[in-house]
């Protein structure tokens, strides 16, 4: 017996009143023994961004031939396209409002990739609503996908560069010897991870010279691990998807440094890291 | 193979304390293969009303054949009735306290019911507590259901009649020309859905000068979907169950508004409709 | 075709963020068509004692064969060890820093136990980052677990009696004819469970004369379930894991009493109870 692709499912519909369990029941109805996997249903409403953030840490972990279903969608029901997006062997589905940026990004290193406009009425729920997208056109088109439909039934060819992306923004620039990202995220644990990529940040930690400045803040401690960082103080390490992150030890360093996403954050120090070397941007999976 | 049945759940333990988690083992372990979709675990402690809509929108969602446990269960270990219901096609299993309102006001509209209070000890976990009905009563009963015990053999008859319904105040009256209904449900995104449904709501839509107060505020914009309506301002569109429902774009029409769930809501200025045509409380699934 | 095991999952990773879809993810690579079940992903961040007692009320309903992924982790990166350990014919994988306590201290009545350090590099995932065990070696581990591989298989042997474990201090004390014990943990509706077991417990709900102290607080009144207690005032029973708790009827116990997890909690009253017959500490599933 074949063994059902993964089914993703990223939302920011929160988990209290329904909304995901009626998209799971619809897609499992479609089809049936699909394995579905949570990814977050707590990204902030509406907020496109957070969404694409926790997606590009997420989806490598997805093997090849899942199905990742992806509904933040505060245009629901006007003119933004409703798209199914093949990367790297992963079918993305959900709108076209920047969702897929980090899939997108790394498209180069992946591979072809095709995506559709969800046109076919075929594979929706009779009469869709205009406000609940993800039940009536987005959880049927994956589950379809999911049960072996093909990318191409599921609407028309779109060209891929045409799909929204985030501002580039959120790669980080150099401005003289100092690279200036931002806070990316702020995770659970109040851990800040920023948009400063592996490689920086490695030479970062190997600099001892190497500081990070954030608001009034300036730290130069750095650990290998969150346990090893000094006692009441933010450090710096290399975080789960290579990204540099600040950290407080037994703490949180969000709290502590009253920071928020979207912060800037200076890596300066490193004499000899040069601009034309950089893999800027680069994000494990 | 038979592909088993999808099998909701719907709670109000929370998620922290595992005890979700515990009734799903149970299951699981009487039901291997079932196939679990949580509806929400997040209705508030004890509220029964919060539940049943939850319920409401989201049972025919599950196809016919899905069995659905529903905890919400303030009277658990009192001489409430323990139940199992056939609606439809699905089998409802939870405490006999107003939980099963909606699918039970649909029972015209879909056809036989079944009940029986679930006193066959056997499908019971040995020795139940008399705190945690959940994990020792409904979750093996909804398990043996799931796993094609019939429902007679469950427990004793009971006449569908007699099951607790919640007040009928939750469908809307008309006074004069004025539809008052309550706010049914503030959801994760601030909306304000109301108990006023999809015919009244169609023709509010429709008509230029309807108008929805609520509180201090009279609303007469409206739209078709979330970003068609206006910058800044609540207005009301028809929500994905057919309701009528407030929203504010970009922003929480609740917080905005400082309503809450019970608020009455008018719906005036639709001359012409009279309340003898009305299919007040009908809900979309 | 032998049904998969259950696979449990609890960790203090929260919902949010996507990293337990992402650890999901990759158990579903290794062991595609596992059975998995949330238990929690709210434990408090990095709080080992409350993800232990967690896990305590959870794992017996787990049946045997089944494996649990424990990750409440603050030492990650660290010498801390990390496991997997086999007791009463469950298998749990996670960190070496008192998570597993409970089924641990089971282990005279449950039997045999076995353990390894997860050191064979072969069952993780390639290059472990220093900051995610959860997704790069524990997850991978229990997966191949659940695939069939044997414990042995995961790297050394350990000697059970070496394991970390909490403090012993979570066991109530006499002190003369009182038992003492603490809040061990406060649930999603407020009730206080406390560390009191299913003896004493029982004993206190024969007792008439038997009184509960808590703060500033005296309980004398008790219930055999929740809508049974007195109205508006707190009141003692026997929670589903066979602790003494208290409960305030439709009320948080926990706001009302302004109590928290380690308060102190006297039971006494019980003329003729004797420490020699007590069997301070057991525990339900």
């Amino acid at each position: 017996m074949r063994q059902p692709p993964l089914f993703g499912l990223l939302t920011d519909f929160g988990l209290r009143d329904g909304y995901v369990g009626v998209m799971k029941a619809v897609a499992l109805t479609i089809a049936p023994g699909a394995q579905l996997v949570d990814i977050s249903h707590e990204v902030a409403p509406q907020d496109v961004e957070g969404g694409a953030w926790t997606l590009g840490i997420a989806w490598r972990a997805f093997p090849v031939g899942s199905v990742l279903l992806c509904v933040v969608d505060p245009g629901v029901g006007s003119a933004r396209r409703a798209v199914a997006l093949e990367v790297a062997g992963r079918c993305f589905v959900g709108p076209d409002n920047g969702l897929f940026t980090y899939p997108l990004e790394g498209e180069s290193e992946v591979g072809a990739e095709r995506c559709v406009t969800l046109d076919n009425p075929r594979y929706h729920l009779p009469s869709p609503s205009a406000t609940f997208h993800g039940r009536d056109i987005f959880a049927p088109c994956a589950a379809h996908l999911a049960s072996g439909v093909a990318l191409e039934a599921l609407g028309s060819l779109v060209d891929v560069a045409t799909l929204a992306r985030l501002p580039i923004a959120l790669r980080p620039a150099w401005r003289g010897d100092a690279l200036v990202g931002r806070v990316a995220h702020v995770d659970h644990f109040g851990n800040l991870i920023t948009t400063i990529g592996p490689r920086e940040t490695r030479l970062a930690l190997a600099h001892p010279l190497a500081r990070i400045s954030l608001g009034a803040w300036t730290i130069g401690a750095r650990a290998t691990h969150f346990a090893a960082g000094p006692q009441d103080e933010p450090f710096f390490l290399q975080d789960s998807s290579g990204a540099l992150a600040i950290a407080l030890r037994d703490g949180a360093a969000a709290a502590r440094m009253d920071a928020r996403r979207g912060d800037e954050v200076t890596l300066y120090g490193l004499d000899g890291a040069s601009p034309s070397a950089s893999d800027v941007g680069e994000r494990g999976g």
